[in-house]
């Protein structure tokens, strides 16, 4: 293994969480582009100087630190939610950082380091590496506006010491990025490593269900076309539709209702709803979409509604490169025997952009109760440290 | 039968109708102290002259047409929804004339005529008889303010010719109100007439689950407790349980919904909903109130939620009174044998009221398709004719 030092990786984690702290438990507020955002970049060019790499900053704020030659790419973001977690990508970043170091001191492989910008969406939705990926160009990503209108052109542009050009990819081998799971089951299982199989695909669409609106008091039951009603019974019949069709890593969500005119003394005569799905087979996700399509359909015939389809968000699941996750389940394996496992991300990374790119793998470390974008996230230092541990022994075995 | 003129009597509805008439279809735009609505009651003033009657407009602009001596009191509310239907309070008023005109023509039973104010709530509920019975106090109305922040105060004292004292009561035997259903029942079954037995109960009240608001992509479904999955148990466990309590009918109605935060991305941590339910029985409205209470409490002890329940809104049913409803229903027999119903009222009406005060009855027209306060309410010429018969029927029969 890499020779990285716990101390000093933990100490730099520390340094990076006193930017933006939030004075509530250990959470920061460092969203892109805040002053304690770009106080934070500027700390880290001078700490990737001091390791030996040559640093890039590219044209919207993502911060490079470069080896020599040819090198594998490790790293996440540094910016956080309004009110987030001191360690979510920071955590990634430093370990990064760490190993990076660790190389070049012991004469290791080159390993580049990375801190992505605005991966937490202050914009769009991890928008250093849309935009680094060719996901989204510069031109669209510069329109986009945070929610008091201030655009992204207008906010990237005071990250200073930015270069003109972007950084080649074509320079890197692969990306590791390590990352807090943001979920309970590491936790809950009492295990110290998550190495991650696929980022998984997501579906998102708003579902709408018009029957008629009326009188709550002289609208017997039986002639009623409740909305809500119509909402309760799709829920129900997807459940138990799914429960053929999902793994226990499959997730899906109502998250967002909207009744009209959403009055008590009113039968509600329209619904609008979110129908949200996650898994990591792209398949799973066209089996439950015919599912849901289906129920809604069966639904609104039954029940004389009106059915519309909003538009559907896609995105594809990322398998993890065989190559790169097989040495983190080495290391992992014999780091923390019997105390790991396979698991999908259920959420976006950078490392979804970037698998554009390269190839990609990604290790989680547990979350403490499961709780993530809030000042209440933590991780255990013991558990930091192993993440630290098993990203240098995969490193130093990728060579 | 008392000689009542059916020609005249639509001939005041159709001129009652043309004050702020809608032009979309035969709706009208009179809510309660509008320019529209204050000159219908000046022409009704001017109509209960005409017709014999003594007219005093009290203090709300509740317009009276007394006869002499004790007398039966009929009528309803002139006032409209914003956008309302052409009739439902009108026809009642309309009839009461007729009835009134008729009887003083034919040297019959003394009927005093009223049309209530502010009915449909541009203030409060049923304002104007609520004040009358004492429901509400006048200081407590005047208090009251409409969407645009204007008070009740400032609102009725637009209103001319108002008298200082309220009509005392006790010169009253009885109160006997026409009303179109607002509802589908008549229409579908065919039928011509709905003698009222009751006026519903009403129990309403807010409920609030609160579970864990979290990622919907990093939260297994098996750890979640998710809101809005916690209020469709709940709806589905209340349907269930409510088949062996409830009749025909018995509503009950979700009809708002706000889930919190409301994003499609989220697990919903919190909902708040109302729950409002309606019967005609005391007994049964407590019964079904402790149905939603054991099965809110199973389904936040079961999932880990924490249940709030609202302040209970309860208006108790009001029974109609035997011998003013047995009048009606011989009527009806006698008029349309065997195409008529008792049938409870779903709907609050000015009667609710009144009941405090004296005896009261209620007599239903049907309503086309149901439609109620829209521009497309409307009831066939024949039932409407129909209606006054059978009410001039059991004011004759009453004596």
């Amino acid at each position: 293994m890499l020779p990285v030092n716990a101390d000093r990786f933990l100490a730099d984690l520390h340094t990076l969480r006193s930017f933006g702290a939030a004075g509530v438990g250990k959470g920061v507020v460092r969203p892109a582009y805040s002053d304690a955002d770009i106080a934070a970049r500027e700390w880290l060019v001078g700490r990737m100087g001091e390791a030996g790499l040559s640093v890039h900053v590219d044209p919207v704020g993502s911060v490079f630190g470069l080896a020599e030659g040819a090198s594998l790419l490790m790293g996440s973001h540094s910016d956080s939610q309004p009110e987030g977690g001191w360690l979510d990508g920071a955590l990634g970043v430093i370990a990064a950082l760490e190993v990076a170091r660790a190389s070049v001191e012991a004469e290791g492989p080159p390993v580049s380091v990375v801190s992505f910008q605005d991966e937490e969406g202050r914009f769009g939705v991890t928008t250093g590496s849309a935009v680094w990926s060719g996901n989204l160009s510069l031109e669209k990503a510069d329109g986009l506006t945070d929610r008091d209108g201030v655009s992204f052109a207008e906010a990237r542009a005071v990250m200073p010491g930015r270069l003109d050009g972007f950084v080649d990819p074509a320079r890197f081998t692969g990306f590791l990025e390590m990352h807090i799971e943001q979920g309970p089951v590491l936790d809950r299982e009492g295990e110290a490593i998550g190495v991650v199989d696929a980022i998984v695909g997501i579906r998102d669409m708003k579902i709408t269900l018009e029957g008629e609106q009326n009188h709550a008091g002289t609208t017997p039951m039986q002639g009623r076309r409740d909305a809500f009603q119509a909402l309760s019974r799709f829920n129900a019949l997807i459940a138990e539709r799914f429960a053929n069709v999902v793994t226990p890593s499959t997730v899906w969500t109502i998250g967002h209702v909207t009744l009209h005119p959403n009055a008590s003394s009113i039968v509600p005569g329209k619904v609008t709803f979110s129908m949200q799905w996650r898994d990591g087979d792209a398949d799973r996700l066209g089996r439950m979409e015919a599912i849901i399509r289906e129920a809604a359909e069966e639904v609104a015939v039954s029940g004389g509604f009106d059915l519309r389809f909003g538009p559907m968000l896609g995105l594809e699941p990322v398998e993890m490169d065989a190559r790169l996750r097989g040495a983190l389940e080495q290391a992992a394996e014999t780091d923390v025997p019997g105390r790991w496992r396979k698991m999908p991300s259920g959420a976006l990374h950078d490392a979804t952009n970037v698998s554009k790119l390269m190839p990609v793998a990604m290790l989680f470390v547990p979350s403490i109760g499961g709780i993530s974008h809030a000042f209440g996230e933590d991780t255990a230092e013991a558990d930091l440290v192993t993440g630290l541990r098993v990203l240098a022994s995969a490193v130093e075995a990728l060579g």
